[in-house]
């Protein structure tokens, strides 16, 4: 596909790619695989992948080289590897195949490094990326042009700082982080005291932000310090565009949180958590590990381990799914209850009537 | 008004604009316009506009120089362009009365400029602009402050980048197109696989994203690049401040997306969809030509051509408008469901007994 | 806490800090406080704070220097400061703990200066900082690293700008405001007229954004320019993260507008209303001084002073408490409704039947 923009450079043996996600070869092992894409447009020397046993036809007209299919498809068309999971091994050998050593372009001369700040021999900084005071940096980081480090950061190695990202004094970054564009990290916590008078006193928000290894970070996305300590995202966790996450918030490990979502102050979140877009998180409450909120709900309560959630205020999924199907028949039950009522009073009255001519 | 901050600097004659929307001139043709206020603040050489015929008298105090007026205003007690749509006229003759010749400023000598991209004669490049390798950029583009172009960038001409915006490698963008501060354009799409312990593994995003002519993209807002292909934009489609648009969307041509509005991966949109503050639409669907969603909407099926929705999850408009009011009555419907339950089984209890009596 | 990364570097007494909170010490007025951290983790020269008398057992394991309690405690086992309202004199306590000396680095060799601006001597800027043409830049104001001011921007006294912030042309900023990283002050407003063929028009917008003094705006939140005239935030009001102030819009007097909230055009908020995060306000509607809308509501209509709103069309706040947890409970209710229809008919058939053996 002419658009994409990357372009594999590396070469596998089908064997090679096999081995490195567990996967059993049937066909020609030495068949050399340079590129990724998708099942309609491979080409030579492309793989691609099959995400279901019985779409198997669509390998009849495939054009490229080796295909990753499920397990239970022993024979096919062409040359495949098998695995229990193909959408999972399908990204594991795309990403092999975009793998690049690490070229180091140093530090652009319109760049600028402040104080105390040592950095590696293998490091990219641009253009206009300003750096701080006493800040630390890891091997093979690549900071983008306008990126704003403050003073005291501290970023582990292989991170990569997208283009016009804040990150702000004090915050730890680690291993392996992507933070994209626009993104900030370690604005102010939104604390204010209120006085009878109603004006707003501000509340020194003095923690920091720590972010995890492995650890992505949507564009234009925010991570408050915290008030005090550490407004803290474990490692593995993946955050969409345009999140807001407050001030002490804690997410566990490996969770999932989508687009415009919003948490706020002091939440804690176990592991494998997932928050669909848009949905929001009250103050102070905890999610169990592997919670799943559907979009746009609205969580103010804590929620046990393994809870499944929708609406706003969030209730039980199974319940919401059942109470949304009847809401567009609330009109319809109200004129129901309605009529119900007439009903009622007319049997009533007959009943009456009939109990006191029974006398 | 003291406040605006764009001077025109042009003087056309009333009937040289009537010209330009199709309108009538009643009175003076020959009168010498040189700018646009609202009716209460116009002054000497202002032209205004009424939108609505009943409110003619607000002519009497008016203090400018002429008034576009809808065609069924036949005399006034001021000049007018008589025309059938008065909103889009004013819309066409303040744009016409701010036009200005582009002026070229060059590239500013605290801008970067990569390899092996070429820039046209008539170009304006900021400080602290950074333009990546092999970049491809329009006649009379503006390049504010501190935007920053990756490798492999296409711009069109006329085209205007605001402050602080990104536009990542590969990114296409048309003609007569403005993107607003802070937007991030190509961001990788948000994509992973997830292993049986948690583990995510990300699928790589090689795909790009295409903008086509006369698009707005406003402030802070987001468009991941394709995971495969493109996320397109088509021309003429104008996207508010803090929007999401997953990887892999299509938003049809004059689509209207208003603020915070998300779009979840491979959604497509037909042209002319008008998408509410706030609404959001899940995956892989599709919402037919003209579509209008309510804000705040949550969209989970594919919709028609023309459909009108709201609610979360989105519902006929006139359903959800009539169930909106009935949900504010629920705690009483409740019980007079209770109510009507009792009454009911005391009435077959009063049948039961009458039936068992009777015998 | 190691990970607070500012240091107090003042040292007062006791005495002087009650003095500042109109408190009431009870021990030692003498004592040096040099610092401010939670109960559980001060130690030596801090001051904390109780929030509520009811806690006062937990000051035995207190390990710091003197605490901040409610009037209602007389005695303490430590030093106390007693005042009317610990949260908010805790707040003033340590804002007055970690004041600094403004200290004016200047301006920066790579930060752009445009013509006709003139800058004070007290004032610092960053690399990489844009800034326009006849700009107005009051005293101690401090400018981060890859801030963009446009021509003719007014900034007031002890302002601080944060990093890759946008400030567009002729916006005018109070004095003691702090904008956050990313955020985006002055983009056009979203406002066009459409045409019959279904293309859309852009109304130019030719007003300025105005924020008025002590006025704080979250990281990446955006506050579009008018069309004409004045989007106005007004004093003491706080915005935090990803906020949408649409065009026209007015916010009054210390107003707390939560994250994530999106308000539309030419709204206007009275003073002291609190908007709930993720809350959506529609365009031309007024809402009252003191007005609070709980979380992810949606405002259509107008709102008296003093009101209380939740959902979405939002409704009083009681009434939507009662209503959601009905919501919760609809499936149930159409079961009961359906059975009842049913039981009716049945009570009216046997009535008929009676009627009809009764003749």
């Amino acid at each position: 596909m002419s658009s994409e923009v990357y372009v594999s450079k590396t070469c596998f043996s089908l064997e090679e790619l096999a081995t490195a996600v567990n996967g059993i070869v049937a066909g020609d092992g030495q068949l050399e695989i340079t590129g990724f894409a998708p099942l309609e447009t491979a080409g030579k020397g492309d793989i691609s992948f099959l995400a279901k046993a019985g779409d198997v036809h669509r390998l009849k007209e495939f054009g490229g080289s080796a295909v990753i299919v499920p397990m239970s498809i022993e024979k096919a068309p062409v040359a495949v590897i098998r695995v229990d999971d193909p959408y999972l091994a399908s990204a594991k050998i795309h990403g092999r195949l975009l793998e690049k050593p690490f070229v180091a372009t140093g530090v652009h001369p319109q760049a600028w490094i402040g104080k105390e700040t040592s950095l590696p021999e293998q490091i990219s900084v641009a253009p206009f990326v300003s750096i701080g005071d006493r800040v630390t940096i890891g091997e093979r980081v690549t900071l983008e042009a306008g990126v704003v480090l403050g003073d005291d950061v501290q970023i582990g190695d292989d991170t990569t700082i997208k283009a016009n990202t804040t990150i702000a004094q004090g915050c730890k970054i680690g291993k392996r982080v992507t933070i994209f564009s626009g993104a900030v990290i370690g604005s102010d916590g939104y604390g204010y005291a209120t006085d009878k008078q109603g004006f707003h006193t501000k509340r020194p928000q003095v923690g920091i932000v720590q972010i995890d290894d492995d650890v992505e970070i949507g564009a234009n996305s925010c991570v408050d310090r915290a008030a005090y300590g550490v407004t803290h995202i474990k490692s593995g966790t993946k955050i969409d565009n345009l999140v807001q996450i407050a001030h002490n918030v804690v997410v566990g490990e490996n969770s999932l949180i989508v687009s415009q979502v919003g948490i706020a102050g002091s939440v804690t979140l176990g592991r494998n958590v997932v928050l669909g877009g848009q949905a929001g998180v009250a103050g102070h409450i905890t999610l169990g590990d592997t919670v799943m909120v559907a979009a746009q709900s609205g969580i103010h309560t804590n929620l046990d381990a393994g809870a499944r959630v929708g609406g706003s205020p969030a209730i039980p999924m199974n319940i919401f799914a059942r109470a949304a199907i009847q809401f567009g028949k609330l009109s319809e039950m109200g004129r129901d209850i309605r009529k119900l009522k007439k009903q009622m009073a007319k049997c009533e009255a007959v009943a009456e009537e009939q109990s006191g001519s029974a006398k």
